[in-house]
């Protein structure tokens, strides 16, 4: 993870960029850090094009963890945009939407990992994917892989069609789409710029995100 | 949970009905089993209008155990019938659905809890739903409540709108409609008769199920 440096405006004179003081996240790899409630974490795709897996956990007792079956069983929907919340496992809302750019983000599938690549990109080099850098980076808060659910995976594109069939398409985001979401508790958040193919359309793009 | 009674057909000669052997799980309740390696499972709806939630952990580790978001992603679909599996958060088959004279079933929404009940019926008891009887049922299995995921609920009826949005409606099933999944690896099996008011339509019914 790098500072993003900041950029010149169009009259050459220099600023602070919209988002100069987001940390990046380096293509197919991943984080985590605490967010306190009342924070709001905005999720920038600087470049268009590319997904980032968030998982969430209480800080206080990680066992509770983000659910996309609580979700959309309180949300009614699996569709998720602004004012909507995403549900633990113990029916408490961890984070609400405040602002998306885009609208279009999936809930339905797991993180990509060493498996998924084998299953789906037999004549590619096998990654350990998003799950693979979520474990590492969620190890240090005492969080074991098994516990690793479903991600609220931001920008992805899955629609469904009429006979419940999937399709991973590349996302819909142009440079500088963002989402922001407000912690509804205490937490430690996991964040991945994506790696694999499909859902990002075929390229590994980096993603920023700013604690505000 | 009590043996069917043997019934007599229409001739009056005494004959076992075709779930004579089967075991009856009581209105608003919920068990747990273990099934081998190449069982046949087969779960009845033998009223009609009632559903089950299914959880499977495996027997040798339970911190693997069914996740919606592996097999929407291994099936490509979210819509399950005949042919298709239920995958672990390890990516490991555990269930093959092998027949099913009903074809609509949910993998979305969570086992009904005391929470779901105070949030959708403020007006109704509180039960412990599907949930709280799951969590009891898989205690002696060493399977903690928080390690309950999303259920296969079977015979329920969720259809998604187009913009995301989802309903709970009545099941389709007819008094012994049924599905019959066989056990991929050595299972611990979680099974109800639901107690939520949305999902078997406002009445509470039992399910009957069999080991081939």
């Amino acid at each position: 993870m790098t500072e993003i440096p900041s950029q010149n405006d169009q009259n050459g004179s220099p600023r602070r960029a919209p988002d100069a003081s987001a940390v990046e996240i380096a293509p197919r790899s991943g984080t985590a850090f605490e967010l306190r409630k009342g924070d709001v974490l905005r999720v920038i795709d600087p470049e268009g094009g590319q997904v980032s897996d968030l998982l969430a956990f209480m800080a206080a007792d990680p066992r509770e963890a983000i659910s996309n079956g609580r979700t959309f069983d309180y949300e009614e929907r699996i569709r998720l945009t602004r004012g909507h919340r995403l549900w633990s496992n113990r029916s408490t809302p961890m984070l609400e939407i405040i602002e998306d750019s885009v609208g279009t983000h999936d809930f339905l599938l797991t993180p990509c990992s060493e498996a998924t690549f084998r299953h789906f990109y037999g004549d590619k080099p096998v990654h350990r994917g998003c799950f693979g850098n979520l474990a590492e980076a969620l190890a240090p808060f005492g969080i074991d892989p098994d516990a690793i659910p479903v991600a609220f995976n931001i920008f992805m594109n899955v629609p469904v069609a009429d006979d419940g069939s999937l399709r991973v398409l590349p996302p819909t985001t142009k440079a500088g789409d963002y989402i922001r979401l407000r912690a509804l508790a205490d937490l430690v958040i996991g964040l991945t710029a994506c790696s694999a193919y499909d859902s990002c359309g075929g390229t590994f793009k980096p993603i920023h995100y700013r604690i505000e």
